[in-house]
């Protein structure tokens, strides 16, 4: 199934998508009322009676009539764990791949809906793009044991993800302590998610293998799987898990392949239209703002 | 005035506090129901008037009574700017001065009020304090230009944090990336802070410089000065407003001074009692927990 966040113009609310008709029905309450029984109805492979269970409103509206919100409350944080394809390292950064992936937080604010414009960062010149498979987590293990063990088991499903960074100002980190990843990927209304979370029974079981791509003006920039990943889902999580505990409704980012603007030179524009895709999940399209000052 | 987050056993509450008394009154409603309009009325000269329009119950409880919690919501973002003592670089890191601070996010999970108790984490055995200076930001400027223009005007007041740090994972970021400032800083349950907010008003205007000390069972580790810092409170906010935009009710950690465990070699032990202070504030005497498997 489909789970969107969207507003139709009040207050943000959940709602059950159907992609084919271009509907939807609300989802009522906040995810944490809904959103472990519906993971843990998945795990135990009876993900209809999670469904069933939604409290769901009867009333029907129309897609194209709501504006596609990240699916992430603000209460929920945003994890980040990267350098996690060797061939974006190696090619774009001239980094070898590391013994273990890096993780880190994303602020809220710079996340953007799945149609909604990228703010143009007023620092940066070199505003670039990172498709990525998106873990959203659906239910808190109740102990590190149980997280590490079966880390699956608390994920509800999956979105798309543009890690939209500025390049130069990840460079511009002290010297000894490193890039800075605050300046470079937590910038106000940046990173487009979305445009919904797929629920993990729609894909085999294991760490999903799935192709994403990333077009900018309708030219492929990155076009990769998440087979090429260095560290799985289930590895990423138990990395992060061991660090800091996810929460229910929580996200996480997995690494973005080869292909992006710091390789190529490419960065984006004001204007640029960046459609970021991962297979069986959907699309995001976000518009490029102008450049402040320009 | 003093403004403290606590518990009585149910649901978190803000509370004016008369820590000479030893008692407190209720605040009804979340921070963004009143923080902003108390700050505006700072910054207007006007603090009795902000602090006479909050909404305050009736009841007085016994401060002994409560548990006092960080003072901010999980709504709310933990950002950390740091690399801001020069002392603390050169003599623990062997790093000269950068050229900029270096800002992060901690996770929420990561804090715990005034008296909790330091859970030990499991993957590090070096772990460490630092003391430092806690803006908490309590009005959003309007736009990016006010905020730069006088970044203190969205401060609502200052209290005391102890940035418990896990120094092997700090060091096992990857190479060409950085240290891994999540695996150190966003660990959970490890992060003091309180033991209330103490507002701007209380301070001279601008900058404060305040004297900062960290104990280890009585024996001082750190001691030294807010006006060491080689960014004042002013120029960090920028830094951070410039990245990453503040709301209301979030908190900025400033950095640490030198004297702590990476310089020393002497590392937090389970059941030690770690008392960090800032003058004008207060106190935090948080005990570290037993060591995982020990």
């Amino acid at each position: 199934m489909k789970i969107a966040r969207c507003t139709a113009g009040g207050s943000p609310f959940w709602a059950l998508v159907d992609s084919e008709a271009g509907t939807l029905r609300e989802i009522a309450g906040a995810f944490a009322s809904w959103g472990p029984a519906l993971t843990r109805a998945i795990t135990a492979g009876r993900a209809g009676e999670g469904q069933a269970a939604l409290p769901l409103s009867g009333t029907i509206r129309q897609l194209a009539d709501v504006r596609l919100l990240a699916p992430v409350e603000p209460v929920n944080r945003v994890v980040v764990a990267g350098a996690n394809y060797a061939k974006h390292l190696a090619g774009d950064f001239g980094l070898k791949s590391p013994a273990q992936p890096i993780a880190f937080l994303k602020a809220y604010g710079a996340l953007i809906g799945a149609n909604d414009p990228i703010r143009y960062p007023p620092l940066t010149s070199e505003l670039d793009h990172e498709v990525e498979l998106v873990v959203v987590l659906g239910d808190a293990p109740a102990n590190l044991e149980d997280a590490l063990e079966n880390p699956l088991a608390a994920v509800l499903g999956y979105t798309v993800g543009n890690d939209v960074s500025a390049r130069d100002l990840q460079r511009s980190g002290p010297a000894g302590i490193g890039m800075d990843l605050f300046a470079a990927k937590s910038q106000d209304r940046s990173t487009g998610v979305g445009p919904w979370i797929v629920t993990r029974d729609e894909f085999p079981a294991g760490s999903p293998q799935l192709r994403l791509t990333l077009k900018v003006n309708g030219q492929t920039r990155q076009d990769s799987t998440t087979a090429e990943m260095t560290w799985d889902v289930a590895q990423l999580l138990r990395f992060v898990e061991q660090r800091s505990s996810f929460a229910a409704g929580d996200i996480m980012f997995t690494g973005s392949p080869a292909g992006v603007g710091q390789g190529t030179g490419l960065y984006l524009r004001p204007g640029d239209v960046v459609e970021a895709s991962v297979e069986g999940i959907g699309t995001i399209s976000n518009v490029v703002g102008p450049k402040p000052g320009a």
